[in-house]
This record gives C-alpha cells, structure tokens and sequence, in this order.
C-alpha cells in the first residue's frame, strides 16, 4: 500500500569530525523517503523554495519519490546548520532559516489524499493537523515531533496526538513531554495521551516499543563508523512505516520485523553525510544486513 | 562446575529517591555471589573487618555461599557510602573507608585452588594477580574494573588483562581504557590487549559482547521502577558467570544465554537496595523473567 509523507524538505549544512557538508539535501521527509521507498511508493507533501536545486528534484524523482503534492514557493528552502563533536550522538544547532516552511500550508492533490498510510514527520504541529484533516481515509498514521514543538506548541502535539496510531519520539522528547525519567513510566504515560503505540528511539542505544499488548526493545546496529548522524530518526521511521505499509498488517510480529527494518535502514543512514549512502542502497543490502542484525541480537 | 570469586564483601551506605540505607550489606563479592547462587556452588575470597556482624556471615551461609578463603581482620570492613539522583544512572561517591581492604592479600583454601571458573571482581588489579596466581589451574577467568584501578594502576590491569578469558567493564572504563570513543572500536581494542572476549555494559541501555567469532547486543531488561542500581554490574556478572560455571560450555549459544540470565538477574537487583532484592529470588523467578525478557526482544 501507497505511503504518504508530510515533513521538511532542506539543505543542510552540516558539520562532524569526518568532514563538512555545505547545502545537501537533506529534511525529515526526504530522509524518510530514502528507506522508505525500499518497500513501496511513496508520496511527498512538503515545500522548496525558489533557490532548490533541479538537480535534487531529479534525484528524487530517480529515486521513484512521487511529488504530485510538493510546493515550489517564493522564497528559500528551509536551511538548518548544524555540528556533530566527540561521540557524535547529539546536533549542535548553530543556525535555522525556515524561509518557506514559515507559511508553509499543505496543498494536497486529489489522488494523494486516498492514501490510507501517512507519516507525519517533523514540522509544526498545526501544520500536521491540517494535513491530517485534509485527507480523506486515514487508516494508520504515525506522528514524530521534536523539543522545539513540545516546548512552543504543545497543545497543539497534545490535540494531535488523540489522533494518531503511533507517537515516534527520541527519549529525550518522550521524558519532556510526559515529565517522567523513567522510559517505560514515559511511554506509559505519552500511551494515556492517545497514540496506541508509542515509540521511542535511543540513538545509539535502540528502541523501544510500548502498546497495550506488548512490549518491544532494540538495540542499535552496532557500526564502529559513525559519519554523520542526521536524519536516522527520520530513516528508522522510513523503514518502520515502509515495512508496516508493505506488510499491510499491524499483529506483534509485524510490529517487531518493521522495527528491526527501522533499525538497519539507520544504520546505513549514519555511515555516510545527508543521504549519500542511504540512496545507493537496494533492499537486498537491507535485507542481508537485517539478517546480520538478527544474528547480532537474537539467542 | 565450581565457582570462585575474588572481590569485596562491604558495607554501603546508599541514598537513593526512595530512601536510605546505612551500612547495608555490600560489595562486588556479594552482589556477584547473589546471582550466580542460583547456578552452581560459589565460593568466596574476601576479606571483612572485626565490625562485620554476625548475622551478615550467617545469612551469606544460608544462601549457600562457601567462605572457606574469607577472612576477618583486624580493622573495619570496607565502607562505601554513595547516592544516585535523577535517573539514578550515575553514583555519586561520598566516601571510601578502605579499611582492611587497604592491605588484603588472599588466603585461598586448598579446596578452593582446584576451582577452575574464576571470576576476579572490582578490586585492586594487584590482588587480583596475586589471586590468580595462587589458582591450580585456571580455566575459564573473567576480569572487571573500575575507574579507578584504570587511573592508578593502568601498568597492572594491562598485565592481568593478558591473562584471562574475558574482560567485563562498563562503557565509560572501555572508552577510558581503550581511548577509543565508538564502542565497538573501544572493545577491539581492548580485545587487543589479551581477552578473547570483551563484555561492555551499558547500564539501563543493556550489553555488548565482542569476540573474534562475533558481536552480540541487548537491550537491559525494561524496568519501570528503579530503586537502588549498587550492584547491578556485579549481578550481572554474577548471572553470566554462574550460566557458564553450569553449563560447561563455551560456545556462542552459551554466551548468548549467559547475557540474558545476566541480564535479567540485574533487572532484580535495581528492584531494592542491596541484595534486598537478589537474596529472596529463586531459579524459577529468575527463569520466568528469562522468557519474558525473550518475548520482549525476541523477532
């Protein structure tokens, strides 16, 4: 089934001890869309501005990226700046320009709105209301935030997370918005608000999956080289949602392959800048090292 | 098989969000022997002081602990006194009382030399050679660490590291000693300086094992209540150890099996203070948290 994908689309300046990128590609859908497009079709909703790249259009149509829904407005495409240092697990933010994503509002096109399967990457909360409200069937939405909206617009998140099926969350995000330390207490608590599943992600420490039924947890692939973490959230959620999608089943079982699937995607993500190494993968390379994973976990 | 383990019996002095202890019953020994109790016959080398109470050696006698090579000194008992806020992830140190650790050599019963499985928990590295050289044959040896041994006696660590079977420590003593900051570089490293197999733990994130043949990763067991983790590392190792003394055997399925009793064994031991908790478990309870932990990370 078609998975539908509303989030930023940027360049992004980034900088780790391996090296400095300047203005790649980069954003929470299109780095979703990287692992996602492994497993089905996928449909962007997002916004670029007058300065972005025709060359980056032709990547991601290459890549089989569908944009029947993506804005080209007046004004520069959305730019964030930022580093990396020591153990490379948190971004230093040194600049954000939001240029068109500032009143960015979704423009939905007929056929993209039947899509049943929809991630709501991270952007303004409002703005994942808006879209939400305009399709017509949603069947299983999974939504992911950041400290910024929980911090400037959290009743904004709150309304929206009564709507969803799943709350995609770092842990940091997932202690902040549930004022509990404890991980499980979190979940627990971010369940109470809606989301039948919650989802939190550790960098370098894995998953964890809490719902009613069960719990779920991961840990990462373990990479001895870390290039450039941006966008693994982003890319775990592409192939958690683009396994779901596939599968078209939401059992236990499904849950935990579409984790694992989450989990490798991740990893590829980080061994390369932007999506340099996530957009030469096929899903034989995934699928070989989800096989490695499991040996590397399972007893 | 028998078991023997070199460490500290003492008596901590713990504050944690949920309360205070006061010279409670303590130390690497103790917290080790608790869990590796329910595999096989553990065997004790320590020293205590002349404070030491009565009832402390009776009830370690009731769980079946031999202390044929402990030996009670002139001078007080080693006391730790510490505190963990927050997410209780970290100790605070507020004061060592070395006592008659300060000049512990071990006095190993005959009985006990021909013990094969031999752990040397967190103690002076130069005790632990001199323990270790003391055996009769020596076949299976894990090591731990801390900090500080690694500062101060960095010569004699690396010595002893060339002699035994596996190396345990916690991230931050893998990153200190391997000077390596990604942590599966840091365990080739230390994989370098002797041990054929390398176990990393990484408290409420879980486990790592490197070895030559392979990579092993799992998430600790999820706990929504976390009263006082002292211990936690020991208890692990104490599960580990006491699988493998069992079983007999070495192979990659044993190892396996080995984290996850260790693994669960320390979800019991962060439960209560001390060894409140790991005293009362029997094999059975230990088991059943065994399989639900499968369940939680197996896909």
């Amino acid at each position: 089934m078609s998975l539908l994908v509303l989030g930023t689309v940027a360049l992004d300046t980034v900088k780790t001890p391996f090296g400095l990128r300047k203005k790649m590609l980069g954003g929470s859908a299109v780095h979703f869309s990287m692992s996602a497009r492994l497993f089905t079709d996928i449909h962007l909703v997002a916004v670029v501005g007058e300065d972005f790249p025709a060359q980056h259009l032709k990547f991601l149509k290459g890549k089989g990226i569908a944009f029947d829904s993506l804005v080209q407005s007046a004004g520069n495409t959305f730019h964030w700046e930022g580093k990396y240092e020591g153990d490379l697990n948190s971004a230093v933010t040194l600049n954000t320009h939001l240029g068109v994503l500032s009143d960015f509002s979704p423009k939905i096109s007929l056929k993209d709105r039947k899509i049943g399967n929809i991630f709501l990457a991270n952007i303004d909360p409002d703005t994942q209301m808006n879209l939400l409200e305009g399709m017509d069937s949603p069947r299983f939405v999974a939504v992911d935030s950041m400290n910024y909206w929980i911090d400037t617009k959290r009743a904004s998140l709150l309304r929206l997370l009564k709507k969803v099926d799943i709350y995609v969350a770092n842990d940091a995000e997932a202690r902040s918005l549930s004022g509990e330390t404890n991980l499980i207490k979190a979940a627990k608590r971010l369940r109470s608000l809606g989301p039948k599943t919650v989802l939190i992600k550790k960098g370098e420490h894995g998953v964890l999956l809490y719902n009613d039924k069960f719990i779920f947890s991961l840990p990462a692939y373990p990479l001895s080289r870390v290039i450039d973490p941006t966008g693994a959230g982003d890319t775990f959620a592409g192939g958690f949602m683009g396994y779901l999608a596939r599968s078209g089943k939401k059992d236990k079982e499904s849950f935990k392959k579409a984790i694992c699937y989450g989990t490798v995607a991740a990893s590829f993500n980080v061994e390369g800048f932007g999506v340099e190494r996530t957009s030469r993968i096929n899903f034989e390379q995934l699928k070989k090292r989800f096989k490695e994973f499991r040996e590397i976990v399972i007893f």
